[in-house]
């Protein structure tokens, strides 16, 4: 199984534990944790890149310019999230190296600053569904909307909160360094599923306020390095059915066909599993006799070694 | 002149303009024209890294943080420095493949998230003196020395601060990502000299508040990847004599030995034009036949072509 190329979608539980003050020096201790599985996968041979999600961080990040607009300029959202691939990044690669140090493995570990295309006429933009930032009062938010035409929902009761949208990932503007890198370097990128940038009519690129899935993020980031296997890590080691209900059925392998009929029968939820589902079913659609891999960061050596965890293949 | 390899320093003015607001749209049109430069000097076959300064950007996200300390934890000194990287970072990849992208160059260019290892018996950290963040009291400043045991300074006049040491960068620990992506992209590293770490006993990294000087963390990525010339941009087209007195003389090419007449009989800036000089001198000390230029950005490609700007040899 050795020199298998792996795509690892981190998610925010191996950034950060629930219930626990958000601090630097918080993450840096379960980024610490979580490496020790990164390094103990790469020690078996296998070669992988790393997206993370950044979902809490870039959203305090935001917070922070906001809170602090009267003495420094608010930072457009593209910026917070370029920022939080620095801040994530710098962690993920200092404990990565130190757990691979500690298995005699002095192999190299780097964040790339990575740009997403998305297509300006993604439908996302004309249903903004992802909210970011602080929360607001109704009158300060149509004072906002009509100032800097941003679009505000009421959010469950709590206030008025910017939406932004969530558009596919087209490409990876820094996809040829990925690449060049490969072979020597453990890469992290498309940190928060990348910068969202559009591409203009004379080709330039633009940064715009969205947020790109970081599962489909690595899933197209598996696709364009021919991949074989995207895993996608969550809080749970298995996919199930009628989760969380007395007939609950957790799943150790599932094809992309089975997978189609869940979906309509809704056994996954919107923005937690069933995102997770839809990326592993694009990368074994588009490469059929690969496979992608949902389970948890504890079972993600055991499950690579198809002991653990859901594989869906086509 | 072609493959000749070239480490560019670049300035704090090549990212914002003095007296134009801080916010992140002023600097990307500033950074589109510095691109610009940068980009001709690739056109004419220069193979390029870019090392960026990251002081004022560094200085805004740290205010920005402690003045949202009552809603969000205040990120510490060595997680501002590498959101500093992927902020300015993005905007100068995304900048520069633009203006390559004009000259029907497809070169790709990508923002490497870098520690840079300082020495923690360095003696720079027995007088910290590089002011970073607020503004206090004095009151407010004991305050602060006793709980968190910073070092707070009187600053002019203007409040009291917290000051760092700047010690010297010994090692780049994302070296070999820079040397593996040299020949077929630009990189951006050691942004703002890096995000500065120790080395504990253990061999395992840690951060800490500190700054790297940018030059003189270019100075040691010239040296490790071999690179033929060592270039610092600042704001003047040559380094001068008696600058700003009447006897002013601009000087277009000098020895080390001659650099350290200078320096003794005063004419340099302690943390302007001193530390740069210092840089250069270190640069062809280390490699006798190579050149450090320092010169502005607008005549970087005249300077490389032995043109313009002040030349430094052994």
């Amino acid at each position: 199984m050795s020199q298998t190329k792996v795509v690892i979608a981190l998610g925010g539980n191996a950034l950060q534990e629930a219930g626990r003050p958000a601090t630097a020096e918080a993450q840096l201790a379960v980024v610490n944790k979580t490496a020790e599985y990164l390094a103990e996968i790469c020690s078996r041979g296998y070669e992988i890149a790393i997206v993370h999600g950044n979902g809490p961080q870039v959203g305090r990040i935001l917070l922070a310019s906001e809170t602090a607009a009267n003495v420094t300029p608010v930072m457009p959202f593209d910026v917070c999230g370029a920022m939080s691939q620095g801040y994530i990044g710098y962690h993920i690669q200092q404990g990565l190296r130190e757990a691979l140090r500690k298995r005699g493995k002095n192999i190299p570990v780097v964040t790339l600053v990575t740009q997403v295309v998305v297509d300006k006429d993604d439908p996302g933009f004309r249903n903004p569904t992802k909210p970011i930032g602080a929360f607001y009062t109704e009158e300060e938010a149509i004072r906002i909307q009509a100032e800097k035409g941003y679009v505000l929902r009421e959010d469950a009761g709590r206030g008025w909160r910017r939406v932004v949208a969530s558009p596919m990932p087209k490409k990876i503007v820094e996809l040829s360094s990925v690449k060049a890198l490969w072979d020597s370097t453990i890469v992290i990128t498309a940190g928060g599923g990348g910068i969202p940038v559009i591409e203009k009519d004379d080709g330039s690129l633009e940064g715009i306020a969205a947020v790109i899935d970081k599962d489909l993020a690595a899933e197209r980031l598996a696709e364009d390095v021919g991949a074989d296997t995207l895993v996608i890590l969550t809080e749970v080691e298995k996919v199930s059915i009628n989760y969380r209900k007395p007939d609950q059925k957790d799943l150790s392998c599932i094809t992309v066909e089975e997978a189609e009929q869940y979906i309509k029968e809704g056994h996954f939820a919107p923005g937690s599993m069933l995102p997770k589902i839809q990326a592993a079913m694009m990368f074994v659609q588009a490469n059929p006799g690969k496979k992608a891999i949902i389970t948890s960061l504890y079972k993600a050596v055991e499950a690579l070694e198809g002991k653990a965890g859901t594989v869906i293949t086509s």
